[in-house]
Formats: structure tokens, C-alpha cells, sequence
């Protein structure tokens, strides 16, 4: 046992009532929710880079947090272990994730940064057997040290490719070593800064070929988790390739690997791109790719990334209805890719960023479940496309613009337009949320 | 003749140093640029609509223009279609665009306003024996009447289905008969205002067939023009379907169109979907659905599509050097989807808002044509990938994650970031534009 | 009475585990918060225009409500007004707001456009007799008609400021009479589409003065109420004078005017300037200036003005905190300055639009109240700042750098960052929304 | 002499048509425009920090680029300097700019930090001996450091607010001593991260009385130079106090400090806050408080600062006429307070990422002086307020609301709206850039 969470118990359900704030108020892992565990439904996840590797910085500062395993030696990473499943512990979470680069100390040359991989992936291993929690995800950091400054799998340079490709291949191996469920691609310098010297239509080429073979990777070790690519549109590069949702789709049919990847959908991200977060994830769903969450959101006045533990009901009750009338989750789960506010600097911030965290998205779904099990908010939606179940509907679909143009003509067809509800379907909205 | 264009001289080349207001300035539509005759590039295009049909109305007031053409009878339609003649004429413009609505009053019955199209259509192609000026494109209206409040092929009500789908087959038929050589969907309300109401997945199921039927159609008439999608990422909805061109691929391959329909890229929806003009340019050529563009700006402090006449050269050239370098323009042009101000009240704004655009449009491909003729900004792209002309390069892309990883470690492999020289690229630029 | 509404209820108040769309579950006038009457804490007013002069349209689309008063003839006026006054009584609202062109024809003159107007306001006068509804605050349409196309009190020409300023005082005399509360000017038009035909300094000179006639003449006339300028940052114009709070501060003081006006907030504008609701409420009273609100939430995904009826309870929760932080309303109230959306053509859309609403401020309200009760978020802000309360914090505000600088060099000052907690503060904020 | 630039010789003007990438093709110094020198008219500083201090890092990757002055001794702070002023002169600018943090090494109490400032600001004065390039301004950072999480002037420690005082006489005391002609403060910490903890009247109070202490040491010790603030709406923070230009005035109203502090205006600081930069500068001159610009330019589609240096000559043209317009500048200067992009890593990239800006600026102040000059725009403006020229029309602003109204409906005003001409000036302002 370190001493960095001296004092804080282990969080427990108490109720809605409690004013403790070292409790649960809402989350409840065993409690029964449209029948299954909430633990299952959630699958949360405390994701390794923010909460033990960030050190506070901002564009206009550096460091804040003074921890005690921050440096560079072995000896320190396995400190940050020891800390962060104490942390597993207390907040009783199933699930974590994690970067190569948040884990272990770069090494001196390739070789030895994957060694020291390996060291404290065995060391997690050996963690695990006497920890509940299990890994989500594993990823590969492929966009903090100056050498892919210009790109992993898009670099102009074929010697980063294979280090990318190198780097890759190492995290797969330890994610599917830990028993992890999906494995995650961010390309965040995957884009570029300016068009002007930049190859498009290569760079795309080399990237779809990359995912190929990570998917022939992932088959050849018999990984049998699920291979998540993560979109956002920008930041830190200008524009990055995997935007959204319907680009990663359009970019998966080209290569024809829409049945072999899935996504990673982040709020922030969602937000960043033009879009809500529930609208990601529905899009997703509908195109079949819908796979895992990043559970962290976006400041609607700040024109990038904040990462912000949830904060807001509603808001994330759109995105559990969404996951929940998807199915809910198979592999993947509610990674926490939210950061402290940098000036949130005790041990006690970290603790209960989380468990507040982990009661808003107790109360979205339990209130998008309750609203789902209702059945009125569906009901509502299948009756206004009613019209379409009707046999006469299914075959102009299947006829063609002039034999509907004289059916138009012959039989005077002309539509009315009928309420759309959208403010009655809100009010039925907030009997729930 | 009209004189609502009265005392307005045609419009012809002068040069730079011309102070006539009533010139063009560089222009010259028989000048060669890359071989080619600067009107063969350019392939200008008046947007009937905001130019004709158009009030001045904003959210926040009614119409300011006054034009002896608005009301709703076939013979102010022919007027208006002869005001219109009169200054394609005055600017000397090889094309125009249309929908339906804009060049005919709507009828009590879908019938009549087949017929008033047709009447109307006979018009045009009356005129256009004696004028030089072609059609571009043809396209439907599907977004400003009241039935199509909540989309067209995406409507909740199949009648509705089958109204624009009779619409489009219209306006198919009087492109066709006009000689368009180009026909284009903009999808203004195929996309929704809340999800609570939505189901994603069956309105994308019928908007891929009723796509499929467009094209269908085109093949059965013979139609040899292009079928182009507009994409745009919101408003008039909050959500559009056709959101972006990344978006568009995805949708087109989902339903095996991608070789069928191209795209017309608008400035305005570029930067609404938090892109460069330039960039939807480039991805769409990389992706080979490249088709045509609409030239109008948007304004950066604005969240709306403002649809303004484009006034910065440097930034227009950006556009025209992608287009120059994806090999031009075939069945596609620069159509003006661009309005007045709405304070801008006397026929000599209308006049002069083209003429200063299409100074604009042609320094700017002008400057583009110079820089890709000298060759310098491509030698320093192709430059930057080099690495990947290699055979071991190439070999590489058809190896495997674990022979590369296993490379990597064998040849300590240690890639050094090159510069990216940006700013001399910027300042290369600077020298064309 | 009209038939509008027929079929529909008075709404009562019947309690959270309601189920009936015609109740109140939340809103309760008569309940007690902190003190007051619900209803006199949230002051709700119905606005005019959106709910009864907006035909619908959008920048894409036109008219999709079809009302019986739609028109312009005094006998549809009164219709008007009586199906407003029987939407009034069975929401119960204590206020409403309008402008004069949302009650009354345009004339074919000035003087006729105010007779009309008189002619109005005696018939709400007479209806007022006998309904409870008061009115919150009247206003003037100084942007939908083409005259005010380039601004009103800063309109290039005289004459417009002359016609605007007759307007003004039209509307605050109509005010004056039926016992309004406020007196509100949003300047809609007072701004610029471009700086190249825009003289910035004369025109602010031009809006200060016409601001302090309004002043001059409500002293004149013995008007009691407020005098308030709604900010908005853009939309119609480019750019609005009115930008923000802290923008309109700068103005008033400028014009000696920041005793005699305060500002009206709205959520739409506050989010299109960059700014949260709470952020300018907050401002506004940390200033002094802080008067009423219009009460309608925006979309984070459009860049413009959406005007939606609220639906977010933690979000509206942190506006009535601040209200209730600065002492509550006094003349001001909660205007829905919100629409229907363009597709909800029911009168029950219409009634259970404002339910939903009251619903949503009355939870937020409610919220609010008791974390401001309870004290907890007070007292953690004030220990935040308890340094300053001591004499030599306040000592020092009084002195100068130089002896600040030797203290801090001779006291070996050397300060250590502490916790801001934001991510705890959050959890307690939870805890009441 | 270092090496570091070794082999890039003093940049030259050599005219347009020069294709030396180390020249300057416009920028000519001692050519005259508008009666003045182009030097005397740009006033050209290179800022310190991008260009020296900063490592290449952004919020998802760490240093690029490898000077050998990096690191935190006295030696190498030297080295820094020499470096500098040897870029100083290869670029022949007249002007400097700096951060105490950029210059010195942080030392292990304020008082060792001083001494360190006071040492390198001795080594710059025996530079400056044998170099022509002054000191625009200096400045504290206030912002990197830890200390200053949560403010400087607006911290919730009375310690902190007495530390960062400190370090402002200081910075004061070294700026004066070097001859700077300005001062700047830019607040990139006073504002709040979340209103939850924040008390913004407390704040606001508190950075009122650091600012009247800045102008009062400014007075006491005979410093001639303007203290200017530099606006930025957000980054890092949420909201920052200093938003925009008009919120900067009515701070400055507030304390009664409008006619003691200008402001120092960024293009990507007013493009974040949702203005254009001739915006800022054009409400700055009009209020009376333009003082200097630190132009770089933003990209329109990131939402978060990128300082990139300028390439848009129209864009640049637009700040430069207003520049011009409001007499030029006195102590101001156009500061490029931009950075490398982060791959740009030579040398070479740094010399040249001036050399374009400056050639870019001086393009867009002889586009603008020849505009200004010409005079069209100017008489087109003044025409367009012509009437308000009349006595007639300066008689009604001082009358009253009633009075006018009177006049209204006995004259029977009815005024027309005449054409902005909007377009039209587009073509004209097209014809100078
Ligand atoms: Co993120
Ligand atoms: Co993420
Ligand atoms: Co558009
Ligand atoms: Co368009
Ligand atoms: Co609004
Ligand atoms: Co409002
Ligand atoms: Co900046
Ligand atoms: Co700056």
C-alpha cells in the first residue's frame, strides 16, 4: 500500500440521500437495471493517462500536479501501478485502459522502450490476479514524442511507418497479454497542418493499409477483442483524417474493413466535429460500427478538447438511451478520457472527479432505461413512419422515379404535413431524466 | 428588351489598370491559361435563385428587394426569364442554374406545376437559340414548401416520398431537355431537427434508394450529364445527412453509387462543416467524386451559410489550384451560389456583384495555373514523400505488423523528424498569389 | 371565445408522478421558495411574436403554421389577441411581451401604423380588465421592415432615425399605458454587414443618444419601469453593437447611461457570443445592470439563434442560481423568447411548448433555491477568498508595486497553489439538480 | 558569433520578381508610403518567447524542436540573447519584444528570479549598444508557472496578487530601463475555469486596483511609454476577464483608467472572441484606445489560438487601412507574436517564417496606403452619411423622442432605403489588394 490515497475509504453505495461525499449516491454495481447489473451496462473504466501520467500542463502552463511517481525510471512506473489499482480499488471500477507511453518509461532505442513494455505489463498481470478490474482497452501512444511529429501510419518518412507499425504490433501484444476486450487507434496526428505539403490521396492509401494489417495481426494472435478506431475531426493536427463517425465508415468500406473495425466514440470529439454526442452514437449504431465510449465532456465555449468528467443528466441520458436501444455494450464499456481540471490538485479531486462521474452516468441510465422500458418515446417514433410499414410504401421502393410520377399525377397526391411533436417528445423526455 | 438592366453596358475585359467599374479587370475569357481558354476553366454559372427568385428576406426581416418580376403568374415568370437572359448577355457568362421553384409559380396541383415548369422550360429553350448561355445544372426545390418541412426522400410519410420523387424525375426531364450537363440534389431538409423523433437508419435506407433511383433514371433517359450530391453539415436542418464529402463517400459506397455520383462543393458548407474550401476540393478528388463547385464565401464570424460573392483571391486560389491539379473541370463549373447583400437594392449591385467575382475567381485561377506550371510546390510535395518510392518501402506496405516490428528492432530502426518548412511553403505560395 | 384551443385544458398543477401532457408537475404558482411564491420568483411572460405573428419559415423554407389570424386587417389583429389572451389564462402566466408589429397591421403611413396600434392596445386594455395577465415589458420592431434594413438609431440616414425614434416612443407610450414593467430595445439592425461602408464612431454616437432620449422621455412621462437592451452579438447583422453584457456596460458608461438601463439575457445570445447564460447573468449582476431574461435555450451544434423552448433543467438550474445569488428579479421576469419548432403546426404543440417550459425553470428553480439554502457552495466560494478578508490583504490593495515588491523579497513570499476543487464543486451542485 | 544561423545571410530587399528565398521581395525599409518610411510606418518586433523559448510542444506532444540554448542556466540564457540579436540583425527588425520568463532562468526565491531578470536585462543593454533593434515592449508571464493557476491579479491568495505585483515592477523597472516604448499585460489567467468557485465582483475589484497600481508606478517612475492590455477571450482559461476591446473599455471606464491603458489587439485573439481583426481595431480607434497589434493569424478552423504567422495579404490589408485610417501608429508596432509551426525545425524556417510575414505585411500596408490614398472609399463612406452633415439633422439629436415624433407624422416621413453598395465596394477595395 502507498500512502497517495491515505485516508480515503473505499466508496460504497449509499443512496440518493447521503451527503457523504465519499459514497455512491446512484451507482449501484448489483442493482438490477432493465435486467441485467449496472455494472455490466457501464463497464466503466479509469483511463491511465489522465489520472497518472498528465502532469497539469496547458498550452500556457506546465506542470501542477507533484506526484509521486512522476520521472522516468522503472522504479516509478511501478509506483504508479501500485497507485492507480489503489485508486481501481477504492472506486471499485471493472475496467481500465492505457497507453504504451502512459505505463513505462521510453527507452533508448525501440527494443528497450518494449521491454520495459513488457516488464510492467507483467507487472499489471501479477496486479490483476489479486484486482477485480480487468482491462477495456489497451492503445498504442502514437503522437507524443517529436518522431511522429508529422504522422504514424501517414508519415512521409516509410522508417516511421514501421516504427508506428512496430509500436502497434508490441501494444496489441500486451492488450491481448492483459486479456483486454477491444483494442483502440487514436491517430491524432494522423492529418495534417497544412494541405500544402501533404499527399492526400498516399497518405490514405498507407493508412487503410496500416488498420489492414492490424486486423490480420489481431487474427493471426487470435486476439479475439474488438479493433476500435477513435474519430475526431482536429486538434492537435489541423484536421484529422478520422473526423467523424460517417467518415471512419466511409474510410472502413473503402478498405473493406466495415465489418472487422468498429468505433470509440468520445463526446468531446462528437462535440468538436459539429455534432452531439448522442447523434455519434446513433449514427454508429445504425451503420453497425457502434462499439465503445469515451465517457468525458466537451466545454461548449472552448473551441477544443477539454475533457471534462460529465457533469450534465440529461445530456448523458441521450447517450445511454442511444447505447441501450443499440443493445448496450458488447466489448466495450464508459472509458473516463476526462482529466482533472489542472487545478484540482489533491489526491481527494481525483478520487471524486471519478465517483461524481460515475453517479451522473448511474442517473442517465437508469433514467434513459426507465424511459426505454416506458415504451412511449418509441411508440411515438414507429407511429410516424407508420405510413412506410404499409405494403404500397415497401414497393415504391423498389419501383422507380416515373412510375411514381404518373402514380403522383393520376391519383392528385398531395401531402400534408403533420406535426413533428418535437416539443411534447421533450416534455416526455424530462418525465425521465 | 427590358430596361430593367437599362444604361448597364455589356461587360468586357479592359485590364488590371481599367477604373471603369463596369469592366472586368482580368477576366478575359479567350486568354489561354495551361492551354486552355480562361472560359473553358473557369465554366462561370449564374444561380437563378438568389439572383432572381430571392426577396432579401433574413430571419430577422422580410423582403427589401422590389423587382418588377416578384409575384407568382407564368407571365412575370417570363419576365423574369427574360431579366435573367439579359444578364447572362451583360456578363457574358457561358451558364446558368435552376429548381423548379425558381423559374416557375407553383401550381394548385402537382400537375400544374409540371406544366408550369414545362411552359417555362419551352421558354428557355427558346432563348437559348439566340444566347450563348448553357445550363450548368438543373435541380429540384425540396425544402422551401411546407410538405417538405420534415425532408423529402427521408420524410416519415411514404405520399411525401412520392412527391419529390416526381419533382426530381420533373426536373430530371427539363435538365435533360435543356441540355444541363449536369444534374445536382442538395438535401436542405433530408436530415433532422431532433433524434427524438428520427429513425436514422430507416430514413438513410430510403435515401440510398432514392438516390439509386435517380440514377436509374438518368441511365433510362439517357442523360449523359453528372448526378451531383451538395453536401452541407446543417441548416436549415440541425443535423444534414449529406453533411460533409467524407460523409457522402461513406453513403455512396454503403450503396454501391460511388462511381454513379460525384460532388458539388460548396465554400460556405465547407466552412460550416469546419473545413477549408480547399480541403473538400482534395479529399473529393482523392477520393475520385470530384464534380463541381459552388464559388460563394462564407463569413468567418458568422454561424450561418451567408452565401456571400467570393472577394479574397488568395484564398479562391487555394480552391482553383486543388481543381487545376485534380485536372480541371469536365461536366462541372463555378456557379455563383452567391447573393447580395440585402441592402444591396439597385440592378447595378446585381450587375457588378458577378463581375467583381469573376475578377476574382480569375486571378485567383490564374495565380494557381502560374505555381502549378512552375512546379516548384509539387517538386517539394513529391520531395517530402520520396522515402515511400522506394522498393523496400512499398515492399513494406504488403509485409506484416510482426516481420516490420521484428525489422525495426533488427536495423534499430530510429526515424528523425524532418521539417515540414510550412512557412517557406506559405511564402512559395505568396509569391503566386 | 375562439375555437383554437378547443379541447384543450387549463393546465393544473398535479405533481411530479403526473402523467396527464395537460399538468404541471412542477410548476406550482402558489408553492413557497425561499420565502416567495413560485410565481413571483419566476415572473413567467408569454412573448407575442414567435407564438403568434411567426408563420414558420426559415432561411430555406416559408410559412408551415397555417392560423386563422394570419393577415393584415384589424379584425385578424383582435382574433389575434383573443386567442392569446385564452392561451394566457390556461397557462396561467402572470405576464406577456410584444412588440407593435407583432399586434398590429403595418399602416400605409406612420401615423396609421400608430392609430392601428392604439387601436390595439385599448383592445388588450379592455381584455386586461378581466384577465390576469400583465404585461412584462412592450418593445418595438425597429428590424423586419426593409426601412430599418441598415439599422435604425444608427441608420446612415436621419430620416430613419427620425421614423425609429417615433416608433420608440409609440411603444414605450403603449408601455407607458397598459402598465408594463419594463421597456425593452433589442437593436436588431444596429450594427454593420460590412466595416468598408460603416462609420463606427459616428454611428455609436448616433445609438448613445438616441438611448438617452429613451431615457429623457420615460422621466418625461413618468415611466416607471426599466429600461433594458437585450444584448446579442450577431444575427441579422455581422456584427451587433449590442455584443454582450460587458460590451453594453462599455456603452453605457460611455453615455453616463449605467444607472438608468439595464440589460434583458437571453440564452441564445449568450451561447453565440462565447459565453454560458450564467456567465453573463452573473456579470450583469456583478455590474449592476442586471434586469430580466428571455428564457430559451439554444443548440450548441447551429450558429445561429435557435430560440428552442428550454429543456435542460441542471443547465436553466445555474442561470436561476445567480438570479437568486443577485436578489431575484425585480421588474424583470422570465420571457420564452422561444418558438415552436417550424414543424410543431398543433395548438397542443403551442400550449405543452410553454407547460414543458414552466416545467423545466420551475425544476431549475426550485434546484437552485436549495443549494443556495443549504449554503454549502457559498460557504467553499468564500473560504476560497477568506485571504482577503484579512486587514493586510486589504492593506495592501491600498498600496503600490514598489512596496509590494519589497515585501514580497524581504518576507521571502513564495505562494503555494491550492485545490480550486472544481470537479467536488460539481459533485455538490449534483446533488440539488 | 554563434553558429546556429551559420551560412543564412542579412535578408536584403531585392524586389517582386526576385526569386532568392532569402529576400525580401516587398518590405523595403526606407521606401516611403504615405510621406512616411515602411519601417517608421510597421514598426516590425520579433517576439521572444515563440521564437526563442518555446519547444515545439502542443497539448498532445512535447518539444520538437532541439536549440542548444534550451535549459535553465545563466550561460545558456546568454547564449539565447546572442542568438536573438543575431537574428535580430540578419531580419533588420527595429523591435523586440520579451517575457521575464522567456529571458531568464526561474530562480529559487523572486528575489533570485530578479536578479537573474536584472542580469540579462544588463546583457541586452550592452547589446543594444552595437545593435539598431529596440525594445517595443516588455512584459511579465504571469501564466506559465504553477504559482499562477488560478490568476495573478484575480488569485484567490492575497500572496499571489502581492507576487505577481512584484514581478510586474520588476518587468516595469525593465522595460524601462531598456528604452521599451510599451508596456503589455495580457491576463491569460484572470478569468475562471468555473463559475462555481469564482467570485467575479471580488475578482474584477481586485484586478481594477492591480491595473491603477501598473499606471501609477508607470507615473511615479517616469516611464513615458503606454501600458497596453491585451485582449483574448479565453485559452487557457474559460472565460478571461480582458474579452475583447469593448469589454476592455468598460473595464477601463470602471477605474476610470480610458485615458492611462490602450490595448494590444492579436488577430487569432479577436478571431477567438468572434470578431474580425480590423473589428477589434477599428472599435479600439473609435473608442479612443488603439495602441499596437500582435499580428498573426489565426485558422478559421481551429478553435483555439494558433499564432501562426500571417500569409493572407487582403486579409493583413483590412487591420493595415484602419491602422492608417486612425493616424498609424505612435508607440505601437506590429508585434509578430507568432510561433513555428511545430515541424518546422531548421533554422532556415525561423528566418523565413519572418521574412514572408514582413514581405506579407508590407504588400498589405502599401495595398491599404494606396486605397487611403486614392480616397474613393473614404468619399464613398462620407457620402453614405452625408445627410446626417445637415443642421437639420444635428438639431433632432439634441431634441426628444417626443418632438420627433411630431415631426414624423406632420412631415410625413416615410424614408426609402437606399443600396449599401456593399459589393460594389468589395470590387473597389479588390482593385487596391
Ligand atoms: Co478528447
Ligand atoms: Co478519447
Ligand atoms: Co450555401
Ligand atoms: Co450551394
Ligand atoms: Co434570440
Ligand atoms: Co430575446
Ligand atoms: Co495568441
Ligand atoms: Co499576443
Amino acid at each position: 500500500m502507498t500512502d497517495f490515497f491515505k485516508g480515503i475509504p473505499a466508496i460504497r453505495h449509499e443512496g440518493p440521500d447521503s451527503d457523504n461525499e465519499f459514497a455512491f449516491r446512484h451507482y449501484n454495481p448489483d442493482e438490477i437495471v432493465l435486467g441485467k447489473r449496472m455494472e455490466d451496462h457501464l463497464r466503466f473504466a479509469v483511463a491511465y493517462w489522465h489520472s497518472f501520467a498528465w502532469p497539469g500542463n496547458d498550452p500556457f502552463g506546465g506542470q501542477t500536479f507533484e506526484r509521486p511517481w512522476f520521472g522516468d525510471s522503472m522504479d516509478l512506473a511501478r509506483l504508479k501501478a501500485d497507485v492507480a489499482f489503489e485508486m481501481f480499488d477504492i472506486l471499485n471500477v471493472p475496467f481500465f485502459c492505457f497507453h504504451d507511453a502512459d505505463v513505462r518509461p521510453e527507452g533508448a532505442s525501440f527494443a528497450e522502450s518494449r521491454r520495459n513494455l513488457e516488464e510492467i505489463v507483467d507487472y499489471f498481470a501479477r496486479k490483476m490476479e489479486t484486482s477485480r478490474t480487468r482491462l477495456l482497452w489497451g492503445t498504442a501512444n502514437l503522437f507524443s514524442h517529436r518522431r511522429f511529429m508529422a504522422g504514424a501510419a501517414t508519415n512521409p518518412d516509410p522508417d516511421l511507418f514501421a516504427y508506428a507499425a512496430a509500436t502497434v504490433k508490441t501494444c496489441m501484444d500486451a492488450t491481448h497479454k492483459l486479456g483486454g476486450e477491444n483494442y483502440v487507434l487514436w491517430g491524432g496526428r494522423e492529418g495534417y497542418e497544412t494541405l500544402l505539403n501533404t499527399d492526400l490521396a498516399r497518405e490514405r492509401q498507407h493508412y487503410g493499409r496500416f488498420l489492414s494489417m492490424v486486423v490480420e495481426y489481431k487474427h493471426r494472435i487470435g486476439f479475439k477483442g474488438t479493433i476500435l478506431i477513435e474519430p475526431k475531426p482536429q486538434e492537435p493536427s489541423k484536421h484529422q483524417y478520422d473526423y467523424d463517425v460517417a467518415t471512419v465508415y466511409g474510410f472502413l468500406k473503402e478498405f473493406g474493413l466495415e465489418n472487422e473495425v468498429k468505433v470509440n466514440i468520445e463526446q468531446g470529439h462528437a462535440i468538436l466535429a459539429g455534432h452531439s454526442f448522442e447523434h455519434e452514437i446513433a449514427t454508429a449504431a445504425s451503420l453497425g460500427i457502434f462499439g465503445s465510449i469515451d465517457m468525458n465532456r466537451n466545454d461548449y465555449q472552448s473551441g477544443w478538447d477539454t475533457d471534462q468528467f460529465p457533469d450534465n443528466v440529461p445530456e448523458m441520458a441521450r447517450a445511454y438511451y442511444e447505447i441501450l436501444k443499440a443493445g448496450g455494450f458488447t466489448t466495450g464499456g464508459t472509458n473516463f478520457d476526462a482529466k482533472l481540471r489542472r487545478q484540482s490538485l489533491d489526491p481527494e479531486d481525483l478520487i471524486l472527479a471519478h465517483v461524481g462521474a460515475m453517479d451522473v452516468c448511474a442517473r442517465a441510465l437508469k433514467a434513459a432505461a426507465a424511459l426505454l422500458e416506458d415504451g412511449s418515446l418509441e411508440r411515438a417514433r414507429a407511429d410516424r413512419y407508420a405510413g412506410w410499414d404499409r405494403p404500397e410504401a415497401q414497393a415504391m421502393l423498389k419501383s422507380s422515379l416515373d412510375e411514381i410520377a404518373a402514380r403522383v399525377e393520376s391519383e392528385g397526391i398531395d401531402p400534408q404535413p403533420r406535426s413533428g411533436r418535437q416539443e411534447r417528445l421533450e416534455n416526455l423526455w424530462n418525465r425521465f431524466v
